[in-house]
């Protein structure tokens, strides 16, 4: 019996990648899964979970099951920290999108003590605080991405990142201005399953995983000058990495 | 209800990611959850299942629910990909691995007409045919990534890189070589759920994702001369990539 949700899942699956059925298209629904295999109504239900499951389909309440239609975001990790596009003013996120909509919400700026891990990665003392940013970025009305970042207060505090609005080119514009141009950067990835409060801020559909990106950007001293800890919704992204030997 | 399985999760989750509770230990059972929160015995399991979906649990059959005490790989890609490791005949994963014990399981080597994708990626016509590398890998008993290679027949036929025995510094030694030395890597990332034969493959615990990673190699002329796809069990990694601006 599972074997036959699967097999159904697979036929599916084949004509979701053929192209045969495109996105947005609906999916057959149960009834009429159940006439053209001789399955039970849960038997196909079941069959539609796992493509649901796979990212590959998204249920609309009272209306069926979809080919999944979010045309995904693809992030360019060293197009969009290169310094040519936030030097000149322009957010690092025009590399990703392009002419979509993007906007920023929940934006919240406070000082506070950092998260022992971002105060080993900042290398602080006890005493040091940072400034945190934190804010979802929501793409074409879906929230993509939660993000926060924490910088030195000591050293940002009386700049405009201690603002809701950095201005043009954004932190590391203002970074560069203070001389502490990030140059270099690492980012650590991990994917999982979201917590049920993130499922709820990204609006997960079921069976979404989100990947974690912390990435630490250092000045060309070395110094690591920022963390920010983003937290992406999996369905939507492409991640692009360039590397050399 | 829904809501007292999350603050129970969030209880324990707060408890492992603060040490109190450490790798390899036996969470409370759904009796003491009952006891101790005063809910259903359905209520304590749908709590438990919370931090299992997360990547942070696994059930054990007939034994309980543990934290996840499986050592991350941290798979670090420019190390990885650094000719200084597989010119001098090192495994690339002896990057990632240090002593864990690794194994390769289930080589197959074949020549056949490349997937359409495949093709394009590697500029191939028509006709051309490539040489398919597919092998599971095995760290300390536990399967964590299938990875299928990609190569031009034409080029690499003749070559160790159609023998199961690469050799050593394996494929990339191979092709450095034949003077197609890769010196530059494009890795696309894709989180999302297994399907049921994947899950099967790689032993996933319930709720785990799997990471695709794609990755290309080119010569130093700009010619694409690999293209790897890989499935890893996301549980198991962190990613991590060094990227400068």
């Amino acid at each position: 019996m599972a074997e036959t949700a699967r097999q159904i899942a697979d036929d599916l699956r084949s004509r979701i990648t053929s192209g045969e059925l495109d996105a947005g298209d609906r999916l057959p629904g149960e009834p009429a899964l159940v006439t053209k295999y001789g399955v039970a109504k849960e038997t196909a239900r079941r069959a539609l979970t796992l493509l649901v499951t796979e990212g590959l389909a998204v249920r609309k309440r009272g209306s069926g099951t979809y080919v999944r239609d979010f045309r995904p975001i693809r992030r360019v990790a060293n197009r969009r920290l290169a310094q040519d596009g936030w030097g000149a003013g322009r957010s690092i996120w025009g590399a990703d999108l392009g002419d979509r909509q993007l906007s920023v919400v929940d934006l919240k700026v406070s000082e506070t003590a950092p998260p022992s891990q971002v105060a080993r990665s900042l290398d602080l003392g006890e005493a040091e605080s940072v400034i945190v940013r934190s804010r979802r970025f929501v793409v074409e009305g879906e929230p993509v991405q939660m993000a926060t970042s924490y910088l030195p207060a000591e050293l940002v505090r009386e700049s405009a990142i201690a603002q809701p609005d950095t201005g043009p080119g954004g932190t590391y514009a203002r970074l560069a201005d203070l001389g502490l141009a990030p140059v270099r950067f690492t980012e650590e990835l991990r994917a999982r399953m979201p917590s049920p409060a993130e499922s709820d801020l990204l609006a997960l559909s079921e069976g979404t995983p989100v990947v974690e990106i912390c990435r630490t950007a250092f000045t060309k001293e070395g110094r690591p000058i920022e963390v920010n800890q983003m937290l992406l919704d999996a369905g939507v992204y492409v991640l692009e990495y360039h590397l050399d030997s």
